[in-house]
């Protein structure tokens, strides 16, 4: 707020971190109350397993999603309508998280067939919100002016190919997933935890 | 925040920004888990077309209704207790969205009968949304003191007529809903495009 | 932020406001897409009637509360612990709100006994909300080193003086709830549009 | 935002206050409203006691975390990506809580077995929560060159003891669980309460 943005990039990141933040905690009400007879409620609480590790991938990866779009939004100085629309697609592939995340902690236990179908569901939408960045960074890498003075060079470049690597990243588990769902969730957990540390902060100097 | 509008546009901003936030985010809630035998959860997911389409469709519509309040609140300086009165309508109806999106992607393909009903609703909420942005704008155009000093002059005039073409645009789709209501719907998703596009971003000199 | 609150008044301002706008937008999903037999669905939508008429004076009530939880925080310069804490009753109070109207909306129309219940439930959640308002008060008189230099000397006593009004309102309406549950309801509304152009805005100089 | 902290802290702050806010509104979720046959609803409302009592008790174990939460960024100058990343493990069980809360009050009532794993389950959130604390708390005192100059010597041997303070409270009130789950759940009232009053406000000069 001190610097020298123009407001409606302000009010735009605030809308945006309510929709991340407000995203990452509806996972929570996926995570249903087991209906236990007496003596068994610890087994049916380990027994939903599936949903406390979806819950803890997904809040990871909305928490990725959004230390990128502040990195994004950052290194933006003026918002125009079409840039205001892509990042609304964003939002909206974000704040869908918790549906495929449901699917996948619901089915992944399941027979395989429908594992299959679940892992594949979930590593859609990532990849989609790894698309919806990659369109973000085209349109501010085709539209200079609306950067700021001080984003790099070759931010657009380097955005739009990370997005790609993420993508390429999904695609393998979606072929792994057709093998084995198990091992291509076991991937989605390590592929967040890569995210989370491959990211460079966002310099600020 | 840097510039002269006294706190109360702020926080009036600040408040509505986190309900266009959370009524986006909480349309997700609205699409359900299938319950899928053995085999069918790609099936079932697909049949749950509607229910996607509804989530993509309403969150573009608050998107854009987020957009013009912005442009509302913009041009304001002062708020007085009437202001905010007709600002928790145009809240009250925002928030109420999911509601009709559910009911649009339950019975959208179901008879008939009933598919005209719950597209007739959804375009009544919008026309409901439409009319509260008329209402705010009929009466800062009687009481331009509220209004800051970058306002254009005609900028009541055009809000008004801008939500009654809104209003005349759903009144036809709800006329259409009667004959086929699947291209009712296709028209909402048309309709939201053409705001988000239509809309001219807030000048701000 | 540009004046010399300290920061501490600032984020409780935010947190709270936070509070206000999910507890009002969760009111929606107590309003839950009805089960229509082919043909029945404009029947089965209206005779939620009370979901809708509870939605709406909810999400009014939440609003008056939120404009007085503005007016009050306007009025505190430092913030200590205790008042963290009666800030804290407050928006428990606020954001169980989605409750009662649930309750009161699934058993007005049905027999009289549960009717009576479901309004006193109603009622005695406002007059809770009240209570937390005067405590907090109740606390600021007698703390007047916490207050900001504007805060009128009277201001304590009149925001009690309200409260306890407020809550002889809806002790009222609990008498006549017993008697007609019906006129009850109604009585919350018109109270709520009471409250609505009853309260002076704030002044600010 | 008035002082020297750079943006990366404000809006950590933002957004961490956004999702403690969400999750202590969305506790109202898991209050729900009963099924009552005529004249039997006060009966169905007394007996969701242990639904109400949970939804207080977490609100204010939600509140105190925020504060502490405040107490901690307070004293960070600058966010590198280990830190962001503990701050999300916070969120992560932060957000969480309302889970426990619903299995708490779902089956406190029920036999003792499934009682004394319902308040284990509760219990080992509430450890997760200050563990989460203390890991923050650690690597802050690893990395001094993070804190900001007002941040006292000792503080983050003060929070990380503290942190294993409440970890032993709620340690032996596992131990106590085993025995009485109903004392158990009074321990988490008292302990919350005792949170609320033990914590010294943040001093800032």
């Amino acid at each position: 707020m001190a610097d020298a943005r123009p407001i409606e990039t302000v009010r735009l990141e605030a809308f945006s971190d309510a929709v991340f933040a407000i995203a990452a905690t509806l996972l929570v009400i996926e995570v249903k109350v087991p209906q236990a007879a007496a003596g068994e409620l610890l087994h049916a609480l380990l027994d939903e397993w599936s949903s406390y590790a979806g819950y803890a991938v997904s809040f990871a990866v909305i928490g990725v999603l959004w230390v990128n779009h502040h990195a994004t939004l950052e290194r933006v100085a003026k918002v125009d309508r079409s840039l205001l629309f892509l990042n609304l697609v964003v939002l909206a592939v974000v704040a869908f998280i918790p549906f495929p995340t449901a699917v996948l902690a619901d089915y992944i236990d399941g027979g395989i067939a429908n594992a299959r179908w679940a892992t594949i569901t979930y590593a859609l939408v990532m990849m989609a919100a790894a698309g919806s960045f990659a369109l973000m960074w085209l349109y501010l890498g085709r539209h200079r002016e609306l950067l700021a003075p001080h984003c790099e060079e070759h931010a657009p470049a380097t955005a739009i190919r990370r997005a790609l690597a993420g993508i390429a990243a999904y695609l393998v588990t979606v072929g792994i997933a057709i093998l084995s769902p198990a091992v291509a969730v076991a991937m989605f957990a390590l592929l967040t935890v890569a995210f989370v540390f491959a990211e460079r902060p966002a310099p600020r100097k």
